[in-house]
């Protein structure tokens, strides 16, 4: 293991007890239960790593960014149980998902209280930039609702261009992303470039960390993956394989991604049909360079900071987000 | 029309409007159509208006708690549509609400994204006390949560206590009274007594509110209350009043209220015996008799206000909510 691996393991273990610490009442227990269930489930924790790394690279301390960190991941756990809800979604990291696990009633009020408890993270930070950081993180909420919505909207549809879907992803996914870097290099004291810089990073970043997303749909070892491999295909969902297959494939593969998006009685024996046609259209490649491509111009933005062991790890964090498996 | 209808007035208009004008965005459609719809309804907007009083009571300019006022107003707005998703109720304020008229989904994504909003909102105030307002409005969210959670978990008990009732009443209904009074004395600068005084009114003020609104249930004005009369008691909710029947009825009374409790067939036939019950019982009576007491304490505690219009204006929204009608 490198120092970058121990640390992100350091990190990761420090959010992790918070968060499991974080509820100390138990009534109402149908509230309480189920938040501890979700707030001591496993997860990448890889927003609060942006938060606090992005705080270090311009001289903060991750000690002033980690009720930030804890706030961003209660915040994308309440985004996990409404739209699990939403998705009609049955498991969620190896487990039951909370609307499954108790009912539909329960998790939309464990989202709610989820928002609440983030804020009240958020707002224990001591930070001459805690109204800025506030209002970013409130946009945030509000860009991950649209994105959410998008996605929805586009479960109806029958053609959604590349445009409409980068644009979906960019709120549903990437704006998280973009708020830790804002917030974190906000509580750092950073500049104005320092905090465009990385607040564009991380935009490439969660572009980059949703196509992947897409990609180990198919590609993934299904036990390392936590989900069976091809669902997106089997609910026609509307990712950036489907997207670009339907623009490049001909013929018969056109007519096949055609029924997929339609969902005209997909089962999971389509999945390894569609899987060759990405292949043989060409679909895995496209995504890896789109992959690529972002990274790379994320890494862009990192050199526009000053040289520490922070924007080390970014790099890092880069190429993590580029090999991931799950 | 007196003075304070007069205020009353002009102040609900300033926040219809606002609240109207709130959404510029149109986007995805599925969330800001139903978004708009939430927003232009109608509402008596108290609690925006005991955050104005609150204000204007310990000094403070009504301009200055405008922006935290509209922010109460659209979290209160976020409870509706996510409760009436919960409560599978089908109209509200007589129109039909968000679920209906558009789907589950859309309403929980609605309810979510009026708290970012609600707390954009409440983010433009400017206070030198804005952490601290910024806190109590998030403990006002949890305690909303905890109060519904609450209420959803005593539909599946056959025994209630009365104390239980108010604890949960104090969460679901009262705390965005006192949370809406504290914030509107801390935006003008109250003093520590003067804070505790507001906030100690509101919570009288919540639960006489509440009891009211149990009451109203059954001896409203249909049209005028803007919805069925009884629905409580065919739902076999745990009111002040069917709590109290069930302790106070005795022989075959006892068995209709139990029976009421347990869901056990009630029909829309039932409801004029079960009011026949309360009346008898005088269960009416000590309703009133609640409201009245709660009114009374809340009184006591303006009286620790220094003397202004807006201290008048509290004693007449006292008034108000002990004999409003819908």
């Amino acid at each position: 293991m490198n120092s970058f691996d121990k640390k992100y393991r350091k990190y990761r273990s420090i959010i992790d007890q918070r968060l499991a610490s974080s509820i100390r009442k138990s009534e109402p227990v149908s509230l309480y239960q189920p938040m501890k269930y979700v707030l001591s489930g496993s997860g990448k924790r890889i927003r609060p790593l942006l938060i606090i790394l992005s705080c270090e690279a311009v001289g903060g301390m991750m000690k002033e960014a980690v009720h930030a960190a804890v706030a961003i991941e209660v915040l994308h756990n309440f985004t996990l149980v409404h739209d699990d809800i939403m998705d009609h979604a049955e498991s969620r990291r190896g487990r039951a998902t909370v609307h499954v696990r108790w009912d539909p009633n329960v998790a939309i009020l464990v989202g709610d209280e989820l928002v609440a408890m983030a804020y009240r993270e958020l707002l224990k930070t001591k930070s001459k930039a805690i109204a800025h950081v506030a209002d970013v993180f409130t946009e945030g909420v509000v860009e991950v609702c649209e994105g959410q919505a998008f996605d929805k909207e586009y479960e109806g549809l029958h053609t959604v261009s590349l445009n409409d879907y980068l644009l979906m992803i960019s709120k549903k996914t990437g704006k998280l992303f973009s708020v830790s870097a804002e917030i974190g290099a906000l509580i750092g004291g950073g500049t104005e470039r320092e905090i465009r810089a990385l607040r564009t990073y991380a935009t490439y970043i969660g572009r980059a960390f949703q196509i992947q997303d897409d990609l180990l749909d198919i590609v993934a070892d299904e036990k390392e993956f936590g989900k069976a491999i091809g669902g997106d295909i089997v609910e026609g969902k509307k990712t950036f394989l489907l997207i670009q297959a339907y623009e490049h494939a001909t013929g018969n593969d056109k007519r096949l991604i055609k029924s997929v998006i339609e969902k005209k009685g997909i089962s999971k024996k389509t999945i390894p049909l569609v899987k060759e046609i990405y292949e043989r259209c060409g679909i895995i490649e496209l995504a890896k360079q789109s992959i690529d491509k972002d990274i790379r111009q994320a890494n862009v933005q990192l050199k526009k900071l000053r040289d520490t062991p922070a924007r080390e790890m970014l790099f890092w964090f880069s190429g993590m987000v580029l090999h991931r498996q799950f």
